[in-house]
């Protein structure tokens, strides 16, 4: 499995509306229902990049920044942000669209881990992905703290074997500015 | 609002089958929906610790190590993990109770975050968490951790400021064991 | 099967919220909605109590003394009431639980009655149940008479081959009081 | 008040699918979801006969005699069986139509009970109800009994007050036969 | 295959409430809900017409008349309009049955055509039908039309050899009056 | 209202996966699941262009090509084909994405009709559409033979005052070749 694969091929959108169906008693899209959008949304990234059937294996992060209100346009965009060996990091932006009063602003991001598997369940090896863009050269390299804390924080990794997250306490630090 | 209120104040029990609706294309518990579940388990406690209406600010992580077949009868269980001035870390445990081969095993780990809100929606004041169990105790003292991350790798806490993770990185660390 | 079982070893809690896909158009729980939740909080204590695949065999009354508003808390907890030799009579409390504004009030009463069932979808054979508190005692007793009264509306009885129900027309009448 | 109406004023039928999203492990339609479904049909039944808004006071009965497999045509009919002041009972039955293999049986038979409301949820008096037909007239009777039975269950009115109950275990038995 | 059925042994009627989970932001019954109802229940018609499995070839056309809204009774009825040898041309008209108000009223009609298929998912001879009532003898007759003009617009059919098409454009027109 | 708009402006992605929940009994994406869903999205390109609320005025055609099997990526994508005064044609192509074999096949094609409402629900203005490739322009111009063809099947029109669907019986056809 050689191959490279750029960002871009496992982009996927999913712009959708928001029915009574979907919100909670405020009105608002009900955040269990947007989780499951955008896992729905990543896995298909996630499929897209790997060419193969894959599972979610961790919801990494997801912010709640503005409701989503009914009737509301959502589009959701999503791309893998790094490839490891047998799982990928799977970056989700979403919007709510309003084309009647010209806005369009961001309400939620989120960062799901999807693992690649055989007909028998077991992990398999997926193809590397080369980052283009600044931003997604940006998540690129968060992803790798991202993976090393997560490997800290579930006792898989001492913290002094980090190499991207003890530089983080040891410089100056860069605030992450995932837009 | 003085008032400290126990762990075990705000737990909420949400048994539920898996059926066909609820399912992915392999017959198990589709991602999405169980993240659905989740949160809403996670509200209910949420809102019985504050006693206010409340809004899931962030979903800070959720592992998936089993999956849940359909049929299959899913036990969760939420409390409050740790109070700050205006919002709550909730831990979510989730089970796969199986009583005709008479096995229970823990297929999710879930951590939210939820904001109690006035009627304009502006964050209010919740009442403090006094931890008492020795799990309870653990999960309190690694909230605190988890916050001061999300602090970091948003850009509001400089890595040098931070308390609890800065230890972390300078001593032998003592890896973390939720059970 | 000689094993005997206790009420409590079949209890089961279905925490969950009330959202506006659920509601009737005065914004109250549907009663259809509500039935079948109470069906599936029903046939899990029946799977725990047989340990084994369960099958609804008929509802036998679900009363509806409060609506359930849209955003409300119900709390749904049901138990076997008593065993027969292939069935197991569920009892099902539903209660409306408001933190915000601390009350807690029960809404409906369901009974059902559930049969055990082989691979070839056959009935068989169920553990026994002995009750324990006075609750249970109570509603076990009044088990029989409903059963009695079951085969004499379907005319698989005599009225006057029954035992229960036959002290009901002739003595002092004793007000069932299952609260 | 003074209108009489016909049982068959209020004849409603709802015919559908079973989809895979309706139904259990088993593949037959699950039992909530049927419980649902026959509320539905009985509120318009009900709406129908008292031109009124109506919510559910009780299921009196629901029997479960035959599985109803995936991709079945499902055939309800309900109509008042019996009106009293304010509270109507509604009878419904349910088929599963084999047009394939030229079979159509019986599955289920319901009994549930509404009242017609007024704008503040107080009950309202309703149109009084004349059976036409045997099937009708049976039902119409044995609606009597049923109602007394609840009174007494619910330590309404004592066994010694009932008409209809009490000649049933004074007398011969006349097997109900609701065809 | 000879036989020759009747519209009226295809006829379905499907009634059903809008709830608040089946509309849209205005609170009306959703159109892709009501097209997936309407789906549903011409298929139940098709099925009893050619008592063969079947599924939809295409939606020729449906119109939204009037809004349904939230609340409200619906009322369905379909029966196949024409068959042709290995599809038929099914109508579904549809009510807002409105009994507290004392209206009903026509707010869509439906056309979709469905095909027979065997277990391998091929088309498949079906019965022929005739129309009885003057209505059945009027959309039997467009069906033909509707038909040629699908297989022109897809390039399957010269205008120059259509019939029934080409006398619309040279006789003075008979208004089409579906009603 | 004298702005015109592209047809790209009202380009809208939505790209899902067919759940159990969203199939028939041959696990295949349910017909009226795949209408509603083509709907959703149509009424997106609609108020996309028109950048005003939208209801659905008629389906004027849906082929289904191929099924859709559980599991499936689906990718829709619509446009507004042609502007009439207060109405819109919007087209929705459908494809399954099949990235694990590769293939990548339509399914099915959609033809829509919206009807920007103000706020007491009454058609208002809405801004000219402009083709620019030759798929767009090819659909431009059938837009006004199905609007034609719409008008006197429904007698609006003589056939005798068309101008585009004269001219297709009486010149020598083009086959109309939407790809």
């Amino acid at each position: 499995m050689a191959k490279i694969k750029k960002a871009s091929e496992s982009l996927t959108i999913m712009t959708n509306i928001v029915l009574p169906n979907d919100t909670n008693q405020l009105r608002n899209l009900f955040g269990g229902e947007l989780l499951a959008r955008m896992d729905r949304c990543a896995s298909i990234s996630a499929t897209r990049h790997c060419e193969r059937r894959v599972v979610t294996a961790s919801v990494n992060h997801v912010s709640f920044d503005h409701p989503i209100p009914e009737g509301g346009i959502v589009v959701m965009e999503s791309k893998v942000s790094r490839a490891f060996s047998t799982s990928m990091e799977i970056y989700v932006d979403v919007w709510l669209d309003d084309p009647i009063n010209h806005k369009k602003i961001q309400t939620n991001k989120g960062i799901y881990t999807f693992v690649a598997v055989d007909e028998f369940n077991r992990p398999i090896p997926i193809p590397d992905m080369e980052p283009e863009t600044d931003v997604e050269k940006e998540r690129y390299a968060a992803a790798l703290r991202r993976k090393e804390l997560s490997l800290i924080l579930s006792g898989r990794m001492k913290p002094s074997d980090s190499v991207e997250l003890k530089k983080l306490f040891q410089e100056q630090p860069q605030p992450e500015t995932d837009k």
